[in-house]
C-alpha cells in the first residue's frame, strides 16, 4: 500500500479508459502544436480565456520553463525539491527562507528578502506540509510582489483537494505578477498521462510560447482533457471523499503517542516524529506492506519527518493501525 | 493527404492498440523515475547496455537537454530548426555553417570553426534535406571532435527508413564524445506518443540526468516500449516499402519539369522550384487536396524549396500528378 505518492484514493474516473481506447489512433498523428483543443478544455474548466492558458507535459515542465523566465527564485523551505533543482539547472541562484515553526510563511521575511525581477514559487497548499495560505495573508502576498515588481507563481497542484474558501484565479485574475499551475496528476488520479496546465495574463503566455518545447504534450492527455473536466460527480465524490477520510485521520493520528500530528488542507499528512526516526518506522512499516514517504531529503526537514497520503478508509485505518503498532 | 509530416506511412503496427488497451490502468500510477523496464527495452532493440540509454519526450527534449550541457552550439544550415531556437531559449551562441550547394557537409569549414568544448549537432539523415552522412566521412567528423575535445550530438530521428549500410551505434560505440538520438516518432508512426530515445557512454548519460526533467516520459509511451522494438516483421516491412517508394518517386519526379529533385536517404524529398515559389506552388496543391511543407523558415533556405514525404503509392502518385499539373 503506496502512501508515499498523493494521488486521489478514488483512482481513474469512470468512463475515462473507455473514451481514450475510442481516439486511440491519434497515436499516428503529431498533437496539435497550439493545443487549441486542449486549451479550450482547460478555459472552460478554469473558467478563463484559451490565450490565458498554459498546457505543459505535467506541472513540472511548466514550472521549469518558467524558472527559466526569471534571473532567481524565491521559496520557503521545505518545499517540493523540483523548484531548487531545476534553479540550480538553470544556474539561477534561489534564495531559501524558512517557514516559521507551524510551516506558515513569514511576510516579514518576504519582505526583506525579495527583490525586483525576483520569481517567488509558493506550494498551495505546499509539499510537503500540506498548507493552504490563508486568503487575506495571500492577498497581501501578491500586493507585495506587485509593489516590487517580482512574479509569483503559485503551484496548485493539490488545488481541487482543498476547501472551497476562495479559488485564486479569479481572486487573481487581473493580475500581471501572477501565474498559477495546476494539473491533471493528483486530483484525477493520471500521473501516469503527464498533463498539467496553468493560467497566467495572455501577455505571460505568449512571452512563455518562446520558452516551450514543441509538443510536449502527448497526444492521451489531450484526449482525456475532453472528458475529465466534464464529470462534475467524480470532482465532487472525490472532495467530500477525501475531506472525510482527512478528518478521520487527523482525529485518529492524534491519538498516537510520540508523533506530531499537522493540520493539512489537501490529502497528505506531515508528521514529525518525536522518538525515532524515519529509517526506523519507514522500515517497520514496510514490514506491514506500508510505503510511507520519509522526508529528510525535502530542504529544511530532518529525519523526525515522515509525509502519509490520504487513501481509501480502509488502507487509511490499516495505516493509523500500522503507526500505533511502531510508535504506541 | 498531408505530406508535410514524415512519418512512416505503414501506419501504427498491428496489435498496438491492443497492447496499450490491456496496460492502460497504468495511467494512474506514476512513471517509473528511473525508467529501468523502458530503457531496457531500448538497450536490446539498440543492442547497448541499459547504463547507456537516455530517454525522453520526444527525441526533441533530449536534443533540448544535450544543449542545456554546452556553452556553444555548431550547426550545418538548413537543420531541423530546434537545435538553433533551443540553443537560442538558453542564450547559447550558435555557429551556422553552410551546407555546400549540394547539401553535404564541407569538413574544412567545420575543421575551421569547431573548438574545443563546441556541441556539434548533425542531422544524419538531415531534415530537410534527407541526406545521410556517408560512412568515411562520418568517421572522419567523429575523429576531428575527438581531437578538438568538443562533442557530437546525432540526430537519427528517420534512422530505420535508410539503408543498412552502417549503424552509427556500433561504429561509435567506444567514443566518449558522441550522443546519438532515435525517436519512435517518425519510423513506428507515433507521433502522439512521444517517445525519444538516445546512446551515449554511461558516464555522459549519469551526467546528462542532472538536466532531466522527472517523469517526462508517459505511461503510454513505456507501455509501447513493450511491443513495438520486438516486431521485426513491422520494421523490414517498412524498410523495404518506404525504399521502393522512395525510388518510385525519385524517378517520377525528376520527369517533373520546372523542379530540382535532391536525392533522399530516408522518407522525405527536397524540392528546389526553377519557376513559381512555395507559396503558389502551396496554394495550388491545397486545391487539389495535397498538404506540402514549405522551407522558406529553414535558416539557409528560400522561398523556392518543397519537403514533401514518402506516403502510401496510390497518395504519392496523387502527389505527383498534382505536381504535375502545377509545374509542367
Amino acid at each position: 500500500m503506496d502512501f508515499s505518492s498523493n494521488i486521489n484514493p478514488l483512482g481513474l474516473m469512470e468512463g475515462l479508459e473507455e473514451y481514450i481506447i475510442k481516439n486511440l489512433y491519434k497515436l499516428s498523428f503529431y498533437p496539435d502544436i497550439k493545443y487549441r483543443k486542449l486549451k479550450k478544455n482547460v478555459a472552460e474548466y478554469l473558467n478563463i480565456n484559451e490565450n490565458e492558458v498554459i498546457v505543459g507535459n505535467g506541472a513540472v515542465e511548466i514550472i521549469n520553463n518558467i524558472i527559466l523566465m526569471f534571473n532567481r527564485v524565491v521559496v520557503f523551505v521545505p518545499c517540493f525539491s523540483e523548484y531548487i533543482l531545476r534553479a540550480s539547472v538553470f544556474k539561477k541562484p534561489v534564495v531559501r527562507i524558512p517557514l516559521d515553526e507551524e510551516f506558515k510563511v513569514n511576510p516579514l521575511l518576504l519582505e526583506a528578502n525579495l527583490k525586483r525581477g525576483d520569481l517567488l514559487i509558493l506550494g498551495n497548499p505546499n509539499n510537503p506540509t500540506g498548507f493552504r495560505i490563508k486568503k487575506q495573508q495571500l492577498i497581501k502576498i501578491v500586493e507585495m510582489v506587485e509593489d516590487k515588481e517580482a512574479f509569483l507563481l503559485l503551484d496548485e497542484a493539490f488545488y481541487e483537494f482543498c476547501e472551497d474558501d476562495y479559488d485564486s484565479i479569479s481572486l487573481f485574475y487581473d493580475s500581471k505578477n501572477v501565474c498559477i499551475i495546476r494539473a491533471a496528476t493528483k486530483f484525477f488520479a493520471l500521473p501516469g498521462i503527464r498533463l498539467g496546465y496553468a493560467f497566467a495574463s495572455k501577455d505571460f503566455v505568449k512571452n512563455y510560447s518562446i520558452y516551450e518545447l514543441p509538443w510536449s504534450v502527448n497526444a492521451v492527455a489531450e484526449i482525456a482533457s475532453d472528458y475529465i473536466f466534464k464529470n462534475k460527480d467524480y470532482i465532487i465524490k472525490s472532495k467530500n471523499y477525501v475531506k472525510k477520510q482527512r478528518e478521520m485521520m487527523y482525529k485518529k493520528l492524534n491519538e498516537i503517542y510520540n508523533i506530531k500530528v499537522f493540520r493539512t488542507d489537501c490529502n497528505f499528512f506531515l508528521l514529525k516524529l518525536l522518538k525515532y526516526d524515519e529509517e526506523y518506522v519507514f522500515e517497520r512499516l514496510l514490514e506491514k506492506n506500508l510505503l510511507i514517504r520519509k522526508c529528510s531529503d525535502f530542504e529544511g526537514l530532518d529525519k523526525s519527518y515522515l509525509r502519509v497520503a490520504v487513501k481509501k478508509e480502509k488502507e487509511n485505518i490499516e495505516l493509523i493501525e500500522g503507526l500505533k503498532s511502531v510508535l504506541n
